[in-house]
């Protein structure tokens, strides 16, 4: 399924680096932002923005934000004006709405009694309403409808109220995290520190890295410990090239304190009693990349395990396995391997799609996709296929691919679907459509195999993808190396909110 | 002199329309306002910025905002955006600072408890730094180093915070004029009202006319009532067009209300006793359109009786009397009908000059004023010409234009300024050069004439500028009959700190 | 009257140079051509392009061509690219047709048998339908409408077609003078060398002047002649800085050959016999800048003149004059002066006009002109105003300025036009309206001060126009030396077939 | 291998259509163009056009042309520009050379004394420079280097030179073919026609198919036949969606033209006796879709069946099989099953890479591989990894993939090319780096994998390609019906030239 057409998307991708050692520093710390910005375009395509700090007393802090991919956003003289940063933090924005302005721009910076922080913030809070009341009740005003300005004002808002040059900001993050549950995975820059936290039910991904020897000074490579945290973890290109080590995730309600000296980890605030975390399960199925690591296990995995679930559950009679190329092919795989059918390729992706103006309310309309896809029919023609898909949202993204497929000589498509039904809204950051628009709560739904076209389709079962993902789980592996001095505490919890309309806490209106 | 080239240019420009009568209007608002900054575009070419309120309760409010001139920041698609406006604020930025980003643009729209209010603000508070402290004390974070934001965030800190759908905004705006003596010409928008307010110096202008009737639903005439308030006032444009009728200024200190009901004087904060008001004096000498109107005078003519002071006050021995076009043009008749001596025009200028990107640090350099300026040769060759210009800021402008003249066959250059030399910073909002570029603060300035290579160099005293403008100042005619009822306290002043370095208030830093 | 509302316009701008004495040059070449187009851009804003050479054998040409202005079309990588050279010309472009793209851009190179060579034209071949079908005729395909390119092949297919380093392109141009008789001033670049040629008629300008001593290396300053061959002659920008010594006009029929020793009179190609020369006397009215000088004479002079005479023609009863800025001035000064009416500004402009985005077909369309023009009312206000404008081409420019002036106190208006009115169409180089768009073949025209709301409308004759043109002609004089050796040859003659009708030569179609 | 990096690419891509049934036609013309544009954008990014034909008689052609991808290139206001044709060509154009201009891009229209013809060309005439000569000595000259040009040059020399209604399109095609042997595939639209050009020794691909009931008016399915040639056959989105059926290849050397009234074979031009076919084989390894039939098989079969060859010639003793994705991967699925080692996929890719304005000459270059591909860790840490690639050209893209896969655990990593080094540079068409910049001619690959930091390297042997490409050949399957009567005559080549150095025409220069 493609995102454009999907319909859904995560609000943004954050991330953040320190150099280590001496400053100023060796290391292009711009540049390797704005690599960061670009493994994380997938989360959000509407802007992007990055601010540096030169660490100094006081910092002077740079910005630059723009609309659009990071490639139209971050000119030349853009990285030239963010060059004498020894830190800093970038943030990438999906289109959640019709108001995509500059100014909605992340990361914030913000002058305060204290000094400037700079805070970029993925997420959405579940309780924003009545915290933009009590802000304002302070006699605050509110330039824009973001979370991020409001984290800000509740952070500058905390008393004690005397201007200080070193004021207690993870006092002021520890009130914040108590009167907000979820969700949110911060990165809070002030003057030479970065703190990276996760919101008590780690709804959303964070972890942390360490930047590669390539980056190193080779003249004083002892010396240089550089570190990162990003979100999501996008580390193993990081692991290789961009980070020596990938070093693990920031555990839910961790406050992680990275600065030229090291990660240090300076708190944990707790859930309410009994509750478990709630990772956000659909990180699994669709939004992280697939070579991402959570909680000890690469999402590819993951999702190969959710295709061998979807062959057990739904066993299908037919000739070949194959995917909708090219987020659902380790599904496919999976359920290819399980089946004992052969994995055979019947779509290619055209690399050059773009944005064409063809009118709308034409007949050319419905082509769409013939722009997108192109058949290998003689691997297909005259045979039973069994086309994995990792989702259906709308379903009107797979209805012309199973008409172009039956078209160009397939006998039979009989779609399986590598996660179950959306049926719920979300509250905790990502856009989904209204409940209207989703396919399984209309009453198309009823024949759904008769209303895309497909001979068959079935969806793997919430309790068949909970136990995909948590089968894997392995907190205590040589990966997540740092947490094992928590690894007592360790629990394991997912949300699956969309899928259930059970939501990790309660929701305020 | 031209503005790209003095280094001088004042913040902004503001402008605000209500439609009068039945709503929704008749009347293109959005258009109106584009029109307005059009008119408006010599006061700021950075930035311009466009807020709408349809007037409801809870009013929705529809904003756009952009780069650069008017014709580049205002697409079709933005005036369809703001469409069902029924009153609207709206704002041009000079770019006096690095600094030019899209987040400092203005109107600021703030969310408040009392709901949302719209700003536009010219000018510069001289006491920013001590209310910024202030707030930030409050434990409001500040995301620009704009004043129209610390002004935004001042009026939503007025006690009593209590969520009411009638807030006492007059109560909050007078809390700020007494928190803050100059200077400002601000407007605030709230749901169906806009306050227009002038600082109790008067420094900045600002006035209120009356839309003509082109405007007016022909169907309805007696009706159709619509009021607007500009700064500065480029009134004669409106006059006879757009405006049925140019009303009159904001008086310092004043409070004016304006709905679709019509005009309505609130309140006016009074001085500290003794103090005079202290309009810009360079509002007539410089930064104003010729047609503008302030305390009763057209500009073009003050300029003219400059000119006629300087020809009393540096009479020349020479054959013709000449201009640097266009800004000189009123002070050049002006001298040239007191001295007797013919005005003939010397220079052409190219109306296509833009930008080139010649590489700097070439001979062609100094060929800058060759591509805007033409000489006109054989109205002058041999003769003995007074060039008069409205300011000499550093000096480095009129060096070329000598030049070129001498070169062209002049036999003899004679400078004469229309203005006093300018010494001093102004913290009033007007960007000056540092007083180390100020041609006046030079050693050079000793033999400017050998300096920019002309005969003679000669200035308008300030006693001399003072008096060209205040002679003709007549609160009391027509034009400003509604000002009838203040008469007999408006008094006379006029801020000249940048040539005498007397401001008309103790600066805090 | 603006260029962009009149309907007319030229089509075209060239500009050549060459760098005198050793090469390569200390003299940027490319920027030199680069202030050309910015002292041309008047005469055509669609596009604008240079090519260099860097002279050599085989000789290396660089190209670049862009849409808009010159600031839009030539980027600071644009003037990297084209700095080997060591000549060049240059090109702006007029929009004359719908079809405005960039494969109409001049100068043209070609490849032909002989070597390659770049062609710049300013004009318009009468008769260009025949000449395409000869050469297409000769087999020939033409991928454009252009007349550059037309002009391009034929001299590439004048024999003798033979191989040659040196090939005789003296004798093709000639040739090319034979086959058409006008219009075309043009610049032909071969090699090392530029002859800049004009038409037997003499119907466009185009003129030959040095470049000042700026550019020459201060070590070796007597080796440094530098020349360079432009159309208008703006060269009094040119004389003072760019060009040392305004040199002389190419005479008509002249072909002038200007290499880095100089410049050489190399033929004369005669018309008809009893034919007389052709230059387009809008060029004194309309086109050219009012520092150009034709024949001996100034631009701006032949303007006053105008004026005078349009003062005897049609004298007013009235209070003062005023002028509509900026092209009418030079008029309107010498009706003041002729009248003894004091000469008074009525209007002024607005610098940021633009391009705004408000939607046609509503009430705001009438502004157009308050976008542009404040009324200087207490200059008027009461008072018989005589304006001057250089011409009425549609009649809907001048018809809203009338009304603003009455609306803000305008006693009576008298329109007073400094040139005939507009009647037949050009086949010279001008863009006209077609003949049903002129305001002087319209019904409406018997009563021109009804429909354009002025008191009364007064024409200058063609008589008087012609005469003021040709009074002040001077071919001997000290600024046209280098014609001394024909001076006894010269006759005197203008096109005023946009007047009259009586076209130069009998129009083939 | 990627495009962008390996330095090789294909110059073009041509496509055409002509709506069948009753003008003006009931289908957008022009939006099936596009369509077609963006299906061969892989062939050609920097620039686009699309020329279409109302077909009246006299013609009016419309075109419009932009740089860079379709979707740049075509705005809303372009295809409205478009609309009324009923036929049409485009054109897709790769960056061969640094100059990348305008002027440059196809389709070429040109006025003839017959009319005006638009033109599309892929391929590169082998004996261009004695053609260039050739037109020139007939006094032509040639505003480009494009062979485009050259060609619609040489169709208009032809004789006889007569102005003729309709003239003989035909003959002076096959004149064409007889000055040149290759390599073209050609697309001539004149008024109502286009003919579909193939040389005779077949290099460049060109096929025929018909559109899909999709576009025909549902009321008169019968009458609506619509036709289109496009190059190469990226025909399964057509064949299903836009074209209702694939058709058939244009043969070696023939001329078919296509009408409103269907498709019409009018001749064919031998090839000197002996000489075989030479289509062009690296369509088959790189430049065509996957989904492309040639020469009656699917491009996706040939290559799985180059990955089986390469088994079989360079068998490895390892783990797991694996492709850089996405080109290599049918090579890597059909290694993987003729070894019976299984295919796991290792690296995945980022959808959004673009260009990033990081700084050159810096430690972070190495890393622009690590933005394009994630490493899947847990998928090969520990093992052996047979990484399958199409091509390598400089052996600079694999290399830091390699990097990469051995940073992140891969034990070791085997190398094998799909096909066999590239030693010589092609004159047909197809831009290759420099002999010197091939990594199989210099000194280093006499240790590649050294070089590139692989365990082992092996390339496909010439012969095994070539049986792989022919084995599978068929021409007289029921895809290519209509070839049927020409059946006996059909000879098998290909042309292999950049392997071997072996051209299929003696080379001119």
């Amino acid at each position: 399924m493609e995102f454009e057409e999907s319909g859904i998307g995560e609000e943004c991708g954050v991330f953040g680096c320190v150099a280590a050692g001496e400053w100023p520093t060796q290391l292009e710390v711009a540049q390797v932002l704005t690599l960061g910005l670009v493994a994380l375009q997938h989360r959000g395509q509407e802007s992007a923005g990055i601010v540096t700090s030169n660490g100094a007393s006081p910092p002077t802090y740079t910005a630059h934000k723009g609309m659009g991919l990071v490639s139209t956003a971050f000119s030349p003289e853009a990285l030239t004006k963010l060059r004498y940063g020894n830190l800093g933090i970038c943030h990438t924005r999906y289109s959640t709405t019709g108001i995509s302005e500059l100014q909605n721009c992340q990361p914030f910076v913000v002058d305060t009694l204290h000094g400037k922080i700079a805070v970029a913030h993925n997420g959405e809070l579940v309780n924003a309403h009545a915290l933009r009341k009590k802000v304002m009740r302070h006699g605050v005003g509110l330039s824009t409808s973001s979370d991020s300005e409001l984290i800000t004002q509740l952070l500058a808002l905390t008393p004690p109220m005397e201007e200080l040059d070193s004021p207690d900001w993870v006092a002021r993050i520890k009130n914040l995290m108590t009167e907000t549950p979820t969700s949110y995975s911060l990165l809070v820059m002030f003057k030479d520190v970065i703190y990276a936290v996760r919101d008590p039910y780690g709804n959303r991904p964070l972890c942390i890295g360490q930047l590669s020897r390539l980056f190193s000074n080779p003249k004083r490579v002892s010396q240089t410990l550089k570190w990162c945290s990003l979100s999501p973890s996008v580390h193993y290109i990081f692991l290789s090239l961009l980070i020596n080590r990938y070093y693990r995730e920031v555990l839910p309600g961790e406050i992680v304190q990275i600065s030229r000296h090291g990660v240090k980890s300076l708190s944990v605030v707790s859930r309410p009693e009994g509750d478990l975390p709630a990772f956000c399960i659909f990180e699994y199925v669709y939004f992280a990349r697939p070579d991402s690591i959570f909680e000890g296990q690469m999402v590819y995995t993951v999702r190969q395990r959710c295709g061998r679930q979807l062959a057990i559950e739904s066993p299908t009679n037919a000739d070949i396995v194959s995917t909708v190329p090219e987020s659902a092919t380790p599904a496919a795989l999976g359920y290819a391997e399980q089946s004992g059918l052969p994995y055979i390729e019947v779509l290619c992706k055209n690399r050059y799609v773009g944005r064409t103006f063809i009118q709308p309310n034409t007949r050319l309309r419905q082509l769409g996709v013939a722009k997108k896809f192109g058949a290998l029919t003689d691997n297909f023609a005259g045979k039973r296929v069994v086309l994995i898909d990792d989702s259906i949202v709308r379903g009107n993204t797979i209805s012309p691919i199973i008409k172009l497929l039956k078209e160009a000589g397939a006998k039979e498509v009989h779609i399986r679907v590598a996660s179950p039904p959306i049926r719920f809204p979300c509250y905790m950051g990502i856009n989904i459509p209204t409940k209207e628009e989703l396919i399984a709560n209309k009453p198309e739904f009823q024949d759904i195999a008769g209303y895309i076209g497909a001979d068959s389709v079935k969806y793997l079962t919430v309790e068949g993808l909970v136990s995909a993902v948590q089968e894997g789980i392995a907190f205590h592996n040589e990966k997540d190396k740092m947490n094992s001095n928590n690894k007592s505490d360790r629990k394991v919890g997912h949300c699956t909110a969309c899928l259930t309309g059970k939501y990790p806490v309660e929701l305020e209106w």
